[in-house]
């Protein structure tokens, strides 16, 4: 494990917080509290809070600007956009997913309701277009396109994923579609963002862009792990919480899917008839490790980890930008450097 | 009342609903099929329909372009992207206010169920503002500004509405408010957004936008007479749905505060304490007509034409196009020419 590189989280902090915070004085009063509340600025009556979370995405999104040359000042539009569409897919998501904890607080609609979190969601999303409309840089309009079309791939992943719990025939190449539709293309996006709205060449955008899309599904199977084994104190979600959604996660379709004695069992155990107690999510997760499918999503995170980093040693980049990129993807995917 | 302006609408079928049909192409199946079937494209099982509809925020874009000097063609991005706008607001408000009927259907949600309704939101509002940033046009970046800036209003007005449905305390002018954000934000969008997408001067853009203000919330107040007393077989929604409903719309606020004997009495049948029975739905109309609040409703409504039509006339436009604005105007108000 490696430890945080620092300073690019400390530029969100510095640069881009004191932004989205801006921006969110834009909302009327309902829709800024349930937004604020959300991205931990405030408590639900408006107190104020300190905001927890590692701003991944705006991390990537400035250092997408400085590999085009540029300080990290002309990616602040981008890192807002796609922390703010972020945050829009988080909220809506946590209402269909009827997740009720995020961040170690209850989520959104668990406090406002379902509507005023929905709300509040198409309002980030809307912000996070005027922040690039806004930018006034050569590439604000395919800034925006990138946006639009990455966010549908969300979308797409989002639905594929709520397909995925009432189907019984998941395969595993069409689970890490869903992945990198869910995960990998924001974070594409974030990578290819801040470099795009700067006018960067095509090449180095995509290659950003694909570093991306990797570095997305190595992070989302690591999430994957810790939705089974994480610690509860550390993930700020409840121990098993995928089993005990029944989840279609990577590691859990990879067991159904991987006709071992132990994967036979799992599907039995997790099949939509039985009802689910404490005991038989520890027996899934036994059976998971059982049948290799802990270690395989672990093997693949590494290898999608390895794609990652191969992008990044085709780009031509500053020799700060690309270190800081590769600390980012270890720390990230909580990988041996 | 006035019969339909036909060529402004026929545009609207030959040139922005092909473009729309395209769009839809580029979503995964799941939200393509959701999209689709709400759009009246398809039924729920995919067979191609039929839409209805007026399509009148098309309509004003493709106007708006014209009042800017231009054919019609170069507003096509910002007649798709009102429209789409519009659906992705329709689809999340039916879920938010459990509607079960639009356009004489079960809405999206009530086949697909919520999630999916709310993802196809989402995907419609991305492509909208694909629609602008890939127009090439140079206002292209402003229109993208604009159309989140009104966004965010519809959804205040949403938040607003659902807020006043919890409140006993609402006031007339705060309901005007709110109709102006969730009806007058959007129809100002499209009456704008042609003419700014063409890089139309500020002045001609703001006077555009002015009459559609207005215009929209003309337009709302007569919904919301037809949402109490309009004909089911017209208005694709069930008899008296707005009371059923317990809305807290103009004619209802305005009758809550009115003062006067059937008023006071039309607040003791409406209180949240009560069940509302058929014939109470009845009697809460006939109240609200002792009241004035249907007269006074009207009257606003025609007042708030003619200030839209006052707009009009201090702007200069092409002859045919004011001339086509003004019958469209009193058309879609249902008021006499």
């Amino acid at each position: 494990m490696t430890t945080a590189p620092v300073a690019c989280f400390d530029q969100v902090t510095t640069l881009v917080e004191p932004r989205i915070k801006k921006l969110l004085d834009r909302l009327d009063p309902h829709n800024r509290l349930v937004a604020a509340y959300h991205l931990g600025y405030c408590d639900a009556d408006g107190a104020p809070a300190t905001a927890v979370g590692k701003g991944l995405r705006p991390a990537l999104a400035l250092l997408s600007a400085r590999a085009a040359g540029e300080p990290p000042g002309p990616g602040v539009p981008a890192a807002v956009a796609v922390e703010l569409a972020h945050n829009f897919s988080l909220l809506h998501d946590d209402v269909m997913d009827h997740d009720g904890v995020r961040r170690h607080r209850p989520t959104a609609w668990a406090v406002f309701g379902p509507a005023a979190a929905i709300l509040a969601g198409d309002a980030l999303l809307s912000l996070a277009h005027e922040s690039l409309a806004e930018a006034d840089q050569p590439g604000a309009v395919r800034a925006v396109a990138r946006l639009g079309a990455d966010v549908r791939r969300l979308v797409a992943g989002q639905a594929a994923d709520l397909d995925f719990e009432r189907r019984d025939d998941v395969g595993l190449d069409e689970c890490l579609a869903m992945s990198a539709d869910k995960t990998g293309a924001l974070l594409s996006c974030a990578c290819a963002l801040g470099a795009l709205l700067c006018g960067a060449p095509p090449a180095l955008t995509a290659g950003l862009s694909r570093f991306g899309s990797h570095l997305g599904v190595a992070f989302q199977l690591v999430d994957d792990l810790l939705g089974i084994w994480g610690d509860p104190g550390r993930t700020g979600k409840p121990i098993l919480s995928d089993l005990r959604a029944r989840k279609k996660s990577v590691p859990i379709v990879h067991a159904l899917t991987s006709g071992t004695a132990a994967g036979d069992a799992f599907r039995m155990l997790y099949a939509p008839i039985r009802q689910l107690r404490e005991s038989d999510l520890e027996l899934a997760a036994r059976l998971l490790d059982e049948a290799g499918s802990r270690d395989w999503t672990g093997k693949e995170a590494d290898r999608q980890l390895g794609r990652a980093l191969d992008e990044l040693s085709g780009l031509d980049l500053p020799a700060a930008v690309r270190s800081e990129l590769v600390d980012l993807s270890y720390f990230v995917t909580g990988r041996d450097h």
